[in-house]
């Protein structure tokens, strides 16, 4: 069966997915995005050019479990103007400025009553921050906050024009099939407004791990989602339902282009084989990397592991959201990134999905005692030496262990040993008739 | 559903408790007890105006399981004299200087003879040590090892006025009566003469739980024993035996006025929610406490722990019994205790009986994503912060774990935050209809 | 019942173990063995002389699993002439010198023709390392590095005088029969020529342990195993395998005379009573042993570890295989060993089987509280003290924990007791009528 088998090419492959996906960063780090309108349509569609996205435009006013999706945001120009007609907080300098999903507004204030409307981060005087208000009709402005506290007392013309009317959500996917129906799911959000890091590097690596699928042959399906937070993955949730049973693994993907080691946040039990695949690989191959337990706040993780949804879905990234100074401000832009960690982002994925590619359960067909291997030229004729080959101890791994229930990730975290190793030792047993693969038992579906 | 919360006034009740407590214990310390007789009515008679105990007298010669309740025990007068008519180990002088339950005595003995009837602690040799026979008949005096090697040759008069004789076994309790039947138990052993720590201590903080829950709703039931060691805690169970059914937690008290930190002994699995919730308040809000594993060795948690009994009950003692060097001699006098460590002990328990009742399971009523808090003004409209208020993190915890088979007392343990918040989260999110409680399965009790 | 209890005599027993031991390696040492023919015969007559042994001979030619019983091999003479008449590698002077299995040869080959057929240790150029090719007909001699490269240039003939003919794989076992049919599987390979500590000194030891157990009483019964490895193994559960199901426990030995720590490798699952029985008497009573967990290589717990025999066995060695310089090398002679370690490899045997004996499940017959221990004169009269006896809190661990499914190996891992303590209490329980063996439930068979 066809299996996903990553080679000696990958490396040089990482570092030339790590430029290819800086550039993309950059390109669509100026366009105004919201969880829905035409910055987004936009985004999806500058990704389709790298793989060909499906999209679903949603309704606004649908409704999707306990939310409904929110009147669709448009906005033209946003700005607060002083007595001698001077401007700041243009959002044509920086889309952060305008306070996301902000209603119209055309008045005349004075500082007093603007204050409340305006947002910035004292601990970083010079940083815009980002704000949003989807779900409660409100307006703002965010400003460095050495201009805030330099804006002269006076009145203030403030001049939001944007439009909250009915449209439609937009979501993008984008499946590439394999040997078997059942998928593994990718998960980047991409509503933010020119926030490079949180999330331009999720949806940078997803896309290029799209890429890279399409020129392979892999045992599992993928399905990669490039949704608005929240809403965007309960929406195509609540509208895929009836199919989330074949949703094997997932993998939410952000905040991969710092410079932070990789992280790996387990799913809800902790003990899923996406856990247990992704650990094995990080702390194997990526030395520094950290593992962190659940917790219900971060991205949309928060709702593939609901407990009425329940999918075997863990989060990538490097420094976690909140956790970097640049979190949530103009300063998480696109220089905040290197080609380095975004492609060490993209192979560990790719790594990811190999180790979960290979993870059966196997029988041995010769299991009283050891087989001869020798017989079949799978080992060495002369014996007596102090060790044994690699390759072949991972046979005898292999088949000590292949008693239906025990799979090669098992396998591989008990002898440590890497699981190419032991996929090939499978494949040179399976060849020989020693080893057959056993058919899953049906998947226990959290049933509600 | 009442359920016990505790407030801001905690700490200032703790230290008036410690101060109350500490005036009993020297109140109660002159008098002499046994696991019989006067005074241990006259012990319980003065509990009993702190709290209206129900007492229970179990005749003499009763079988309680594998053992009979003895002899009533009733002592006079006890000493012994010289020829010179000097007298030694008076009991008017400490109670502790004839060993408890001795047989009545008249004669006289050469000092050789007498010899084999007296007790010293020769580590420590000004104390008396403390000794009994309660169920072998015997007779003996102990006293300082200072002045045992220094009594003169010659012949002595031995004097005990004791009676053994039928009467009855004095068992003290007081129920307090919460939402459901379902009971948490308080053992206090209450049977020693003259010990401070072991165990007017644990007497005292019993009482005064008791007096402190009276003023309380509570939702489970809680009942307070205070009774011989051994002896007593066998007769209760005998004539209990039909209801334990009911007792779903239980703690031993005893040794909880010294300055030690706080042992919490293990149940003998160890993993019952006493156990779980005793350690996980002692570690988070008692900073040094320790844990220990169970052993069948110390006070009556042998008897409610031993296999056809089988409660899930703990102990908590300062430094245990044996490992102080003042242990079960006359220098565990009131000095040795301060208002500071019992008033700490007090709320100790205080805090673990509110974890128990707030550790219940809940089942999600959205369980599919997050359920949107912000229009039901569970949540923060703004977005775009680095964090979530603690209180805002506490729903989504119990959100995401609520499915019916995960307790509170799991979600704090997961989660390392404070039972009191996530209570607190969980009574807004069953008033905003998405939480609900689960009945409890039937208690799996260990049938013999 | 028949139990194995060990006394005082034991440590002298193991000294004088020791010295008979060692003598024996040196006896069977210039033996020239193989895993069939004349060495391996008269290894196990002089075996015999110590405990009789039964010997199955199993034709060649016998199909056992998925192997098949080599010819017989005998060597009458092999060495390597140069023209000057001078011999090099000859088997007289050391019969690791010709690669064991040789097919037999006479021939004259330049030396860069001879060259593949040499083999050496460059490490250590003075030892001559241990080759065989059992399976796959060749020839060839080992020899010193320094020799092999000080070789003139030349034409050699090369003798060896070999025959590999139909005949039979001598297996020797030994049953000592036990109160039970139930089991205990020793196995020592005895099929290597000239190497002491691998495997001499486990031969030396399992004998001995034999010879012992013939002196005394057990509860289960031993079979102890000399074979060749691998195919000497497969041979017998081949043979034997209807009646595996009565081998509850196993140990290999091997390398147990050298000067490093004691190891045990774990069984595959790590948690089977011999696993847990051999820690924990290696722990407490060998300090500094070692503990491995299993892995597919080694000696010929792989058979019995493979997954379609599944037997529970565990392996004990001193130095592994492979982790000594002289492993497999003219160095490994009897000098390496001290009658000091196969002496205390030989009384940790001893005890992991006493071990093994006590570990029962017994029910309490009393178990409603504690028993009265006192009038049954089991416990201490007079009350009062900090401590209690050691045999007492045995007696109380027994009884607080026997509810039928908790084995004495259980509770001494748990009370860090002896475990001839508590089976001493065991024993003075029962005799009380207050503890009650448990009936095994029928072993789980592993079924393929």
């Amino acid at each position: 069966m066809e299996q996903l088998r990553l080679d000696d090419q990958m490396t040089a492959l990482s570092q030339a997915a790590g430029t290819s996906m800086l550039e993309l960063v950059r390109e669509l780090y100026p366009i105004m995005r919201s969880i829905t309108g035409p910055g987004l349509r936009a985004t999806v569609r500058r990704l389709s050019a790298v793989v060909p996205l499906n999209i679903t435009e949603v309704p606004t006013g649908t409704r999707v479990f306990d939310w409904t999706v929110p009147d669709e945001w448009r906005i033209e120009e946003a700005y607060i103007e002083n007595e001698s007609g001077q401007r700041f907080a243009d959002m044509r300098d920086c889309n952060l400025h305008v306070v996301n999903y902000s209603i119209p507004v055309e008045m005349t204030l004075t500082l007093s009553e603007l204050r409340p409307h305006l947002h910035s981060v004292p601990e970083h005087p010079d940083w815009v921050p980002y704000r949003t208000s989807y779900y409660q009709r409100d307006w703002g402005f965010c400003l460095a906050d050495r201009q805030l506290r330099s804006l002269p007392e006076g009145r203030y013309r403030v001049v939001i024009r944007s439009t909250l009317a009915p449209g439609s959500l937009t979501l993008a996917e984008y499946l590439h099939r394999g040997a078997i129906e059942d998928e593994i799911l990718v998960f980047a959000h991409d509503c933010h407004p020119s926030l490079a890091n949180d999330n331009l590097s999720g949806v940078a690596v997803a896309i290029h791990l799209a890429a890279f699928l399409r020129t392979r042959k892999t045992r599992y399906s993928y399905r990669f989602l490039f949704c608005p937070t929240t809403i965007g993955s309960l929406a195509w949730l609540a509208m895929n339902e009836a199919n989330l049973g074949r949703i094997r693994h997932g993998l939410v993907l952000s905040l991969l282009g710092d410079s932070g080691p990789l992280q790996y946040k387990r799913s809800p039990t902790g003990d899923r084989p996406i856990d247990r695949a992704a650990w094995y690989v990080l702390h194997r191959e990526f030395p520094g990397s950290q593992l962190r337990e659940f917790a219900p706040w971060g991205y949309d993780e928060r709702q593939f592991c609901s407990p009425g949804i329940n999918l075997p879905v863990g989060r990538l990234t490097r420094t976690p959201n909140g956790e970097f100074d640049e979190y949530h401000t103009s300063a998480d832009n696109p220089d905040l990134l290197s080609p380095t960690s975004l492609g060490e982002a993209w192979l560990a994925c790719a790594k990811i999905f190999e180790a979960l590619e290979a993870d059966r359960c196997y029988v041995n067909l010769s299991p009283k005692g050891e087989p001869q291997l020798g017989r079949r030229g799978l080992y060495q004729a002369m014996g007596g030496y102090r060790d044994i080959a690699e390759r072949q101890l991972a046979m005898l791994w292999m088949l000590n262990q292949s008693n239906g229930n025990t799979s090669v990730l098992n396998i591989a975290e008990r002898s440590n040993m890497p699981i190419g190793l032991l996929a090939d030792a499978t494949l040179a047993l399976e060849k020989a008739d020693l080893l057959s693969p056993v058919q899953p038992v049906a998947k226990p579906v959290y049933k509600w």
